[in-house]
């Protein structure tokens, strides 16, 4: 078992009706005026907008709305956000929305001290500050809410690159899994795959951390469980509420005891597939390349594969678990080749490029750009 | 799932030879000036007092020394050392040892700010702050080093009681499983079993939380997989550090999560006995209570209790899960029955009014006196 450091300062607020507690924790930072942003506006179809103006008028915190963050956030309107969220003096940033907004709202809160945002995600610059940063979570999925890494896409470069800080923690993150209740099937599943995505970065790297890979198992077969239940109830609120919960700790450190960091080079392959093709969601991305790598790497360590196939997917191989992954992806709707996406062979050595363009790609097996293409081949 | 806050601050170094980080830790907090609290001098037989004093020494920090703590720790002494810690003007406590020690440190940090002591027990005190509290654990067993509780007894007055505040978290602690190595292997045992039953007094409170529940049982089959390995092997590094961390992670908060707080009237129980019986660790009360607790409440929850059952001990019913709890504590060398300390039916009436002086035990069932000597009966 490998040494670690775990450290997450993050505060939690979780459950039915919490989303009016915004205000009170705002407040008990020494906080009077905020930056508040959100997407294209379905937090005001559910009535989280209404709940987070109301507390913090209750409050007396003041507030400024920037609307307009996009599914994979862009590099301009941060940039644009910051220029506002300077001009008009902000203490701290309210993120309300899925990951994108937080994730957005983690650069503009680094950014505020540093000499441009992009310098960060290109590690010339490291943040020693950030603005203190607030969530109100509406989708579960990137557990953005809870850790201090964040993703955003330079679109003048078509870079989708991400960057973690000790700076960049939410003081506090609120989750009320009710409101997502009426989101369409398919992003609950966008997030549960999302989640399970986040699990396996980890999962793979195990050895001998018996802990971690226990905790990391029951977390996945919660996860396919819980989907699986919404599926045929989308309204239990029980199972959405385990859903949350497990996206949340994916990516909250738990998961990644003494696993070297993760993997990440499905991630690092995905970004690449949606930086260059935006109609991808990032789980879809996810779902496509997964199986793929699976395939390609698992007979370099076998016993982890084979572990995971038996006690994720009761399967006594390494390919009856991946089938049976990417039948149960097929029964939730979501997609498992590229050709779904109309992507087509020609773009591979674009992708393997651009996955490439900031460093090594993988562990388990360093993946070469020849790598890379195999396993969109096999993807397709 | 029951809506829950999570909070846990405590920044956590684990692993071989990270002891020597403690002084550069409190150097980033400027302070230069601690207590050590520590025990009896085990510390200075198996290197870790001088990696303690190198470290704080090559930081340049002050400190005094102050041993003495005892296994069941006593308000005495830690009356004793808060008049030192305010003679010496130290800016934080610095905790080498196990649980006993840590859980005496916070009621110094936080007695410092109070009126007394003991007035944060009883409650008539409510903590607003406390000295700023390090830790270097030395046997994984309480989770001391990682929440913000503590127990304390009162030694004039036969009270073990505890208390809890959010200026209690350790700011940093550090765990090198490898010092436990030449623990006494009954001592492994008992941090063993004192960790099973903290998992298990949150998971018997569980009804639609499968997160938390499939977390628990990964920890609780982890543990009894860990403390098999190291009875067949002590010195075997990986599952010495799995057991640690389990340690930890079964108080720290994840297990709670959305558990009401937990159940604990085996604790309590258990308290009562040690309390009178100071001879008895506080593990080997629980391996005694807690069978006997399940066998008179389990009726009242089946369902709990025999998912428990199947899918901790592969049991296919409670009765058979007991049996086999039991029979893997006698085989670790642990007691199951209060005759072997020689603990008389004469006593019971007495052990159950000592419990009970803190208000209501029991949240599964709420026990009276004629329960838990009902309790006590059934592990004579």
């Amino acid at each position: 078992m490998d040494n670690f450091k775990f450290h997450n300062p993050v505060k939690i607020i979780f459950g039915k009706d919490t989303i009016r507690e915004i205000g009170s924790e705002i407040h008990s930072h020494d906080i009077s005026k905020v930056l508040i942003l959100m997407g294209s506006g379905s937090v005001k179809k559910n009535g989280v907008y209404e709940q987070v103006i109301d507390s913090l008028e209750k409050y007396g915190i003041d507030f400024i709305e920037q609307w307009g963050v996009t599914p994979n956030p862009v590099l301009s309107h941060a940039e644009e956000t910051l220029e506002i969220a300077r001009s008009e003096k902000v203490q701290a940033i309210l993120a309300v929305g899925g990951g994108s907004v937080i994730d957005e709202a983690k650069a503009i809160a680094a950014g505020y001290y540093a000499p441009d945002i992009w310098s960060i995600f290109e590690k010339t610059y490291k943040p020693t500050n950030a603005l203190p940063l607030f969530t109100v979570l509406t989708i579960s999925a990137t557990a953005s809410e809870i850790n201090s890494f964040g993703v955003l896409t330079n679109d003048t470069e078509n870079k989708k690159w991400s960057f973690g800080s000790k700076y960049s923690y939410p003081k506090v993150s609120i989750i009320d899994p009710s409101v997502q209740k009426f989101l369409p099937i398919n992003q609950t599943i966008n997030g549960g795959v999302d989640t399970l995505s986040h699990i396996m970065e980890f999962y793979f790297m195990g050895e001998n951390e018996e802990s971690t890979l226990a905790i990391n198992e029951a977390l996945m077969r919660t996860v396919i469980k819980s989907i699986d239940e919404l599926v045929a109830d989308p309204l239990n609120y029980d199972w959405r509420a385990n859903l949350a919960w497990c996206s949340s700790l994916a990516l909250q450190g738990i998961t990644g005891v003494s696993m070297g960091g993760g993997e990440f080079a499905c991630h690092r392959i995905e970004h690449a597939i949606s930086a260059l093709h935006p109609t991808v969601a990032h789980a879809e991305g996810l779902s496509i390349v997964f199986p793929a790598w699976i395939e390609y790497v698992n007979s370099l360590k076998p016993h982890i594969f084979e572990r995971w196939a038996k006690n994720v997917w009761e399967a006594d191989s390494v390919e009856a678990g991946i089938e049976k992954m990417k039948e149960k992806f097929k029964f939730w709707g979501a997609p498992v080749s590229l050709s779904e996406f109309n992507i087509e062979a020609d773009e591979f050595e674009g992708i393997a490029e651009n996955a490439l363009l900031i460093g090594e790609v993988g562990k388990i097996k360093e993946l070469n750009k020849q790598d890379i293409i195999n396993i969109l081949n096999i993807a397709q």
